[in-house]
């Protein structure tokens, strides 16, 4: 029956069928999962989803669920769990596991520190390959995403790394230090974890020693971690150009409130800034009333050309091709690319303001403002990434509403006001 | 000097070094490149960056870097190479290569097939892992990224995978049969790229055996290539909301031009429209001017509700999270928030134009258009990438366009048509 079905599924895809459901009928499926299965599938969901599958749970549900995990596993849960869960669970683990519990909760999010588990295999690099494969052979198994063992010495100091590769192609009689990679990327935890996913990217990694100031290894991060954050960083940023963060597309509507209402505000507070500008050339606009119509053209290109401007130099700046010694020359060429798009596209605008009004000097003021606005939304969008970028803040979040704000409240200015001074 | 310190970098670096330079920086940088690297600096840079490294080549460099790739990375560059070289190239190779690399360059862009190489290193069920362990070291070298051997029969038919850690950790006694995994996911070359590397991501795998429809092993898919499918498409979904490719940064800007004016003209296009459709009520303007000033706040705050409301639906179904049985329930939703967002903010908002126009009757019209505009808003932020799903088209690209299209010209439509009627 039913119940057989999806305890009989991978708990990924156990994890995404709850994702997919609303909350009603995510409990229902939930009641349906064998324990045994828990501990993944609460591991594997989205933060949002996890905290209404643990609400559902008892204190002897949870116990048993957690009591199974990796100490970095665990403490990945640890803010989402009751109390008394956690002091249940901590009983259960040896001192290694609570001090690697410690220290995995102390790393703060985003840091390599946050995403590394402690399934590391040693060896010493004295010994022979025949020596590694009988250790191997009495671990029974090795930890998921192990490519590579780990050569220590016995301070922990991290001395070189052992691909499984190598050693089964290598011949048993040789010793570890013959034939272990001494080139090596290491990590620090408190690396960005962005940082660790673009090394593993470029340098087509599985696995990354992490160590500590002293060369000690402390732990490691896998593919599947960076796989992850890879994922959710790309979320968060398609996300947070609309002011949004992750939503439970089924949670209650007042929570979509709290998640969507802040960025409407804002964005009302800078529409209304802008049609506070415009209405201070009523006078103008009263007496030729057709400018009402085509100021908004005027506002809208300028905004969606600093767009695409904006856009590339989030890219750049992603992927480090901008820094202060190109930066000149990426602003010339925006705003040369602009003045060209903005010349052929301003003379498409003017025919048709020619064409509203028929009037050829509100076609040529529409020409002037148009590729004026579009100058400054390149400007405005090199320099608002650029500038968030150097405090040190994410250049994507909120860069648009402020694009907007300059766009459309500096593109009413210059069009209005040169109507004003030539029109009038 | 600098040419070793250049040389000392892992090919990656290099090929990031050159993406980073301007075009004649970029070619002098390149000279200094041993050529012992370039073969693999050609396949690591980005595709734009690629084409101006290949110019600058002769024949000779060419057929020396192209010689010594693996079929499937040739395959990728046969596209961007002098037809000569290719040529030239291909007289290399053995039959079985030459029919790898036809076969490879059949799969469409977006395939499995084009992301899969050929190096699988394959073992038969009836032999003992002590055999496997000396094949192994016979090989003295193992492909890049091989977590997995392949066990195949006679007919090359895949019949279970051996992760190399369940081999180290096993009996050498034991024959593969006993300890080979039967239950293992395989991709078809015909299967999109991105749903593979869902798979990846999911099982949190390093590779995938790709086998054709009678069973047969054809090839696998790594990690490495899976990471670069991930990153490329969240590149390409946020470049093409701003309706843009990837572009070189330090490229001509006429081929700027084309990337970019496109996009504008179809954006000036809807923006003319919707000032066509507020020309027509130009006399209820030029009766209230300061319409004029309040319809582009309701047209924008319409543009952004719905584009926040579109947003979580391509991130919906792009997880696969939305479909016909729960659609009409997320249409719901999405109309119950925007109803309740819009109500707050259109008192804000009332205030607002009663401020600039000391108007009570302007500022309940203004309510009115605003939250009618913001459920235009979220209901074709839903019906576009619902729609544009349906027919089998990327869901993102050109959506925001489309949808600003109806909130601008509908938002004029109702303020100013409600005005008309009810102000006049
Ligand atoms: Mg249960
Ligand atoms: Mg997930
Ligand atoms: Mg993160
Ligand atoms: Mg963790
Ligand atoms: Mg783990
Ligand atoms: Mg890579
Ligand atoms: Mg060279
Ligand atoms: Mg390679
Ligand atoms: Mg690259
Ligand atoms: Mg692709
Ligand atoms: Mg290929
Ligand atoms: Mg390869
Ligand atoms: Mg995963």
């Amino acid at each position: 029956e039913i119940r057989d079905i999806v305890n009989d599924l991978h708990p990924s895809d156990i994890a995404f069928i709850l994702e997919s459901l609303p909350e009603h009928e995510r409990q229902a499926v939930w009641q349906l999962v064998d324990s045994e299965h828990d501990a993944d599938v609460l591991l594997e969901v989205d933060d949002w989803a996890r905290e209404s599958l643990i609400k559902s749970m008892d204190l002897q549900d949870l116990v048993a669920a957690t009591g199974t995990m990796d100490t970095d596993e665990l403490a990945d849960l640890v803010p989402d769990l009751p109390p008394d869960v956690v002091a249940e669970v901590q009983k259960g683990l040896t001192d290694e596991e609570r001090a690697q519990l410690i220290e995995a909760m102390g790393y703060p999010e985003d840091t390599v520190g946050a995403i590394m588990d402690f399934e590391m295999v040693r060896v010493r690099e004295d010994v022979s390959l025949e020596v590694v494969l009988r250790y191997l052979r009495r671990l029974q198994e090795l930890p998921d995403h192990t490519d590579q063992i780990f050569v220590v010495d016995r301070q922990d100091r991290l001395r070189g790394t052992l691909a499984l590769s190598r050693l089964l192609v290598s011949e048993p009689e040789m010793e570890v230090s013959q034939v272990m990679d001494t080139d090596y990327l290491t990590l620090n935890p408190l690396d960005s974890d962005a940082d660790a996913a673009g090394a593993f990217e470029r340098y087509d990694l599985v696995s990354a020693p992490v160590i500590d100031d002293q060369g000690r290894l402390i732990g490691r991060v896998t593919i599947a971690e960076v796989v992850d954050v890879i994922q959710e960083d790309s979320q968060e940023q398609a996300l947070s150009r609309a002011g949004l963060q992750e939503e439970d597309i089924f949670a209650p509507t007042l929570n979509a409130l709290r998640n969507r209402a802040p960025w409407l505000l804002v964005n009302l507070f800078t529409a209304s800034t802008a049609a506070f500008v415009a209405s201070r050339f009523e006078g103008t606009v009263s007496h030729i009333v057709v400018l009402a119509f085509l100021m908004s053209i005027v506002a809208g290109i300028g905004g969606n050309s600093g767009n695409q401007t904006m856009t590339l130099v989030i890219r750049a700046l992603a992927v480090g091709r901008v820094n202060s010694s190109n930066i000149w020359q990426l602003v010339k060429r925006e705003l040369m690319i602009t003045l060209l798009v903005g010349v052929c596209g301003s003379i498409v605008a003017a025919v048709f303001a020619w064409y509203i009004s028929d009037s050829w000097s509100i076609a040529v003021v529409m020409m002037a403002a148009m590729i004026g606005n579009m100058l400054i939304g390149a400007a405005v969008g090199v320099l608002i990434p650029l500038i968030r970028d150097r405090v040190g803040k994410d250049p994507a979040m909120g860069s648009s509403v402020l694009l907007t704000f300059f766009t459309d409240s500096l593109g009413f200015f210059i069009f209005l006001g040169l109507a004003t001074v030539f029109l009038l």
